[in-house]
């Protein structure tokens, strides 16, 4: 007897497909927000969707998670009060954890599903948002657009853990946003946004980070290989007030971090920002550079 | 009218997918050696796939062959004589060409069909290939394991831009094969293969670092991401009898070729040796450091 020949699959446009075989649907359901699924599959073992995109799975998580945390919190001298805006899985909550420096992080998600269900089916990326886990971790379901407003002068980094910019991630990557991240911040702040794969077109990219050049003097993009992201790589955007110099990384506090780590070397936490031309060509225009 | 919804899709195991629409099939044919494929994808242009595996693709080819040329070519010191193993496409042998300190490129590629089909629908890629385009090029249809044989200590360069190691790639990831590479080289020789996909099997990758190591002192691996490629990210490995430091390419060098380039820039130079911890550790046994 064979069983049902069951796929999820990925399309950009109409033009590319990426699918994964699938053993099991664990759960589909549709929040306030969005549609949420969560499947197992063969290749990479469980699988979060929204709204139809895969945003985590159990064998590849380490890399973005790894990436949109470590490097600004080793980039920063004294990494105290972190908000993350979205991220309802959990992981780059995780590993900010890691640093003992950091005495409170604050996750704002609006979507209460996610973050319920990743605590049901990813225990090892959300276990972390658990009441008691950690008490540094303050969990609140809400908005972060509005969240940002209420801020003024007190964080030290802001990580925007979103989805892309269409669906309930469109506020996030606004001008008026960023620029409410950037009043958030405290002096030497710094944030870190998911900034789309480097195949998006020129235009796309330009609006993001013009937008973020809107909040920011200055704007440093860094990318990694993600093979469930669409056409297999995706970036990071970092963006201060002040220079921001990838070297001057506190290698002391990489260190401590480093033996926990799947993904990002020594030599990546620099290497990372070594950027394919063709992405950055796409992404120079508008841009203090330093 | 609606036209047919046609796909070229590409299958790891039995659980990824990853297909492509096509608007035309523009060469279907079988040599000797392997099924060759040519269709016009919406996504990236002109495809190539040999037994149903992408080789090329116009909007992306650039940066496989970036990779396995000009990071060898920056770092030996006096090439003169290089040699490409496989590379049918003629890619890789465009790139070498940028480098007018090198006086003689043979490409032996065992397969005419591939060669033949490129120049027809890969102009681009392949004029290279076409008599009298440059008096350096020697194009030598023939089997590259035998190639290495007949040549001792006459070679400055050996590209190995072969497909994966089964069907007719296998006896270029041999330890022979390696060892005859090495024997080839002349002193201060310097071989660059195309090593796979970093989520490869340890197994799979262990056995071809091994063989390597078999016939060189030293190799040193480097990767980039390939949309069109398994997973989205791809290695090579250079190999040499002496240490290998890439921070010590030939700056100038490099700077004569890099307005035409799309991936490389000086900082992916060195940037591209810092691995993903995930891979380095796969790779780390039975190797000589350096």
């Amino acid at each position: 007897m064979s069983s049902m020949n069951l796929w999820v699959t990925e399309q950009e446009a109409d033009h590319i497909r990426t699918g994964w075989a699938v053993t099991e649907v664990l759960f589909s359901g549709r929040s306030e927000f969005q549609k949420v699924d969560v499947v197992e599959t063969k290749a990479y073992g469980t699988m979060l969707l929204l709204d139809g995109l895969v945003m985590i799975t159990d064998a590849d998580e380490f890399i973005y998670h790894e990436m949109i945390s470590h490097i600004p919190l080793c980039l920063h001298s004294n990494p105290k009060r972190v908000v993350v805006i979205g991220g309802g899985d959990g992981g780059t909550v995780r590993e900010i954890l890691k640093h003992k420096e950091v005495e409170e992080v604050i996750l704002c998600e609006i979507d209460d599903m996610v973050i319920e269900q990743s605590k049901r089916f990813f225990p090892k990326v959300a276990e972390c948002l658990n009441p008691g886990f950690d008490p540094r971790v303050k969990v609140r379901v809400g908005d972060g657009v509005a969240f940002m407003k209420e801020l003024k002068n007190e964080v030290d980094i802001i990580l925007v853990d979103s989805t892309d910019p269409i669906g309930p991630g469109e506020g996030l990557f606004s001008r008026e946003f960023y620029r409410n991240v950037a009043g958030a911040l405290r002096k030497g702040g710094l944030m870190a946004a998911q900034s789309e794969s480097p195949w998006f077109t020129k235009d796309a990219l330009g609006r993001i980070h013009r937008n973020i050049s809107g909040g920011f003097q200055y704007r440093k993009s860094y990318v990694a290989p993600i093979p469930t992201y669409p056409r297999g790589s995706w970036s990071w955007t970092l963006a201060a007030q002040d220079p921001i110099d990838p070297a001057r990384f506190d290698a002391a506090r990489f260190s401590r971090v480093e033996k926990s780590l799947q993904y990002l070397s020594k030599d990546l936490m620099t290497g990372a920002f070594a950027l394919p031309k063709f992405f950055a060509e796409k992404i120079a225009d508008d841009h203090k550079s330093n």
